[in-house]
């Protein structure tokens, strides 16, 4: 049976990550939203899982997976649960844990990249807080990328087994996360991202094969991945760029 | 060899859900840097960790966990180590996946928590971003919040062993986090959070049955619980509660 990936239809958003590792692992899975509601799909089915008052264990929020009975939701949880089932992680605990602390590492980035646009709430438009995202995306571009950029560098230079991956010698989802991220963000913030990858060689080089895995590549060409878009979390938006 | 936790000193913060896992397990273990440099403890120790080059798993930030030869960064992943190790979650790999989706969802609550008193940057001082504050804490306070405890009110309310914790029959991390949640909305958002809270009787009696567990209620009422304070995560401003 599939692994069903529910998600919101028209951005990448948090279930990118979830979809990568479905993608580069040639897994099974539907992506649920996106199907048509005539064939029991569509976002109607997504929120019969947020909002039926029979789901014992309902998701807060997209993206979640379904296998069978089970139901996770959380990206990070959502990876920990797949990772092992579709070889994206090392066998040891403390391979598995290290790969998990850095995927929260990419969360934290990701929801800092998105409160650049929207830093007051998400429930209004970006058009109703550009004062504050042009002054949350400063401290982004000039503090947060660097930061966040630096330490993954430093993660992967400190691998005993090399620097090609964040965790071991093999492909992790570790690595496809932060593939995802710095992809979001030389979409979003193309001059503050070069700036800071040309001081992180390992992690842009790290960019460039994650793109060229067989799998991922075929993926990246495909229908199936969704173009950045203004309704994301990556979002370009010159204005906050510099 | 007792479990060492870092956390900057002076503040509950992202450390204090370790805390209280140790604490509610009888745990043996030392608060590095609220030790004495003499005894080769204190900030310095723990910036060791975070600073040196010859850590090959640097956490990104504290709080982080060191036993033996294991340095465990992200508060989550921290819990998910732990939990088995100190009998705080169940044990099949749904219960704990679970645990840990909810501890999750506890971190996204508490990452925004964070954010209304510093929506801008965490490098500037709240008095640098009081009008931006305002406006996020106005969000937090009429619709996050309710969002997340009703969340958990569901999820307490469908558990099928019953509404007095989150997962299974028996204290998990997820129920210690859930208190400090509260505990901490109640100190920085009294009207608010109890406004919510009476809408969510089953999370209101949670946050009081933990607080009465025999070891929590040891660890609250000695001098190794921090005071909350204002320069912590829940920060008591008057101004942002309404």
């Amino acid at each position: 049976m599939p692994y069903e990936l529910h998600y919101w239809p028209t951005i990448q958003g948090r279930g990118e990550f979830v979809r990568l590792a479905l993608e580069a692992a040639g897994a099974d899975y539907v992506d649920v939203a996106r199907g048509c509601a005539g064939e029991g799909r569509g976002v109607a089915a997504m929120m019969h899982f947020m909002e039926s008052s029979e789901v014992q264990r309902p998701p807060f929020a997209p993206p979640f997976l379904v296998d069978g009975k089970v139901i996770v939701g959380q990206t990070a949880a959502i990876l920990l649960y797949l990772g092992p089932r579709l070889g994206l992680v090392g066998k040891s605990e403390a391979q598995r844990l290290w790969t998990h602390q850095l995927q929260l590492t990419v969360a934290d980035a990701v929801a800092e990249a998105h409160d650049t646009h929207h830093p007051i709430a998400s429930s209004l438009y970006y058009e109703d807080q550009k004062p504050e995202a042009a002054r949350r995306a400063r401290e982004f571009r000039q503090v947060r990328i660097p930061k966040y950029l630096a330490w993954f560098e430093s993660v992967l230079q400190r691998n005993p087994k090399g620097n090609a991956h964040l965790v071991g010698a093999r492909l992790s989802y570790a690595d496809l996360s932060l593939f995802q991220l710095v992809a979001g963000l030389l979409y979003a913030f193309p001059k503050a991202c070069r700036r800071a990858l040309n001081k992180t060689p390992g992690v842009d080089a790290l960019h460039g094969s994650v793109a060229q895995n067989k799998r991922v590549a075929a993926y990246l060409a495909s229908e199936r991945r969704i173009a950045f878009n203004e309704d994301g979390i990556f979002r370009r938006y010159p204005e906050l760029d510099a």
